[in-house]
């Protein structure tokens, strides 16, 4: 039995991950950061796919990325944008996945787990320089040189296993593993009953998901 | 004007990269980590030391790596060594560079800098994972493909200038850019007052870096 760090956010990408983290046999510690985001809605989504995907605990790590700001997630001056925009969104976060990714590689390292999950996908997404694959296998070697584990000859692996999906691929991949998309929170803007906008990036891309996969979207909605 | 996030921690080394950054023409952003560590005496001093060497401004940011624990400084039941050991030392806090530096990265992108200061060494030193050559040179390439700045061809450079001088020439270096070594605290264990216990590993090699050099050394030690 293998431990993992698998990073949670509480939206679709990671929900499925931890699904099929935990379906490889691995032993799942969850890891939520709260660094600041516009709702909590994402967080007691993270809180809720844990304990139904059977990880084996999990934890919020706090970290205010509002003292320095820079996106409509971190900034509430800057509004999340309500209409597909060019080149890289207003809700990129300066080096977000960098300082998840550093949290989990120092989780996992504790823990003696030499393995991190993380939900980044390349092909539906918003367009973020942090997910893409040569920004993961750059981490991948630098973590491999950060560590007492790694000058110890554990090797890390950086798990990105949606890298390549399409949503609908992702969608469908979750469904056959038990996912119940109702828990998960994707938007940018979730009331704190966590309905989403619908209209936001990340509902947007989503809601093409379930279509495309031809399956119900089970996201509850708010009228706005 | 060039802006550049430099890492404070409040010790020796960082403060000595604060007076050379600014001595190149940078305008400084300091940043310090509150990771739980074991004293606070350190913040106090990179908050003096921020002010003496001319840095714009000073943020401190909050992150509790205490949740993990894993090492003396994080992780109260681990004893502070008093001797030297083998190996990588207890006081070792897993991927503390790596989450220093991402949020250095992040400050950075929003700041539009294109320059990190971190004042590791790799001469005299605790053997840290984290503060070798190879690991400096990873983290930079790994921050050119992780922001939005980087796929705009804003190239990032991590500056680590004292990486490979002894103990002794960064003492001489930072007398001779006028930084006042009284300032800062190097102890893993100061006390509330910020007086170093005289014993820890950072402790000897601060000692002999002052011997070394054949100047006096301003330590405020206490009497154990």
């Amino acid at each position: 039995m293998k431990n993992a760090v698998v990073l949670l956010s509480g939206g679709l990408d990671s929900a499925t991950v931890l699904a099929l983290a935990r379906s490889q046999g691995y032993v799942c510690h969850a890891l939520s950061v709260d660094y600041g985001q516009r709702h909590h809605a994402e967080l007691a989504a993270a809180q809720r796919v844990a304990r139904e995907l059977g990880a084996l605990e999990h934890r919020v790590i706090h970290i205010d990325l509002t003292a320095f700001g820079g996106s409509a997630l971190t900034d509430p001056d800057i509004a999340v944008p309500q209409q597909p925009g060019e080149g890289i969104p207003l809700t990129y976060v300066p080096a977000r996945n960098t300082i998840m990714l550093s949290l989990a590689l120092a989780w996992a390292e504790v823990l003696h787990a030499q393995d991190i999950f993380i939900g980044v996908n390349a092909v539906d997404y918003s367009g973020y320089p942090d997910c893409r694959p040569e920004f993961i296998a750059a981490y991948e070697q630098m973590a491999n040189l950060a560590t007492k584990a790694a000058v110890e000859g554990k090797r890390l692996t950086l798990h990105a296993p949606l890298l390549h999906l399409s949503k609908a691929d992702i969608v469908k991949l979750g469904v056959q593993l038990g996912v119940d998309y109702g828990s998960t929170v994707s938007c940018y803007q979730a009331d704190e009953e966590g309905r989403a906008c619908g209209v936001c990036d990340s509902c947007r891309l989503r809601r093409a998901g379930f279509e495309a996969a031809g399956l119900a979207d089970p996201t509850h909605y708010r009228c706005l």
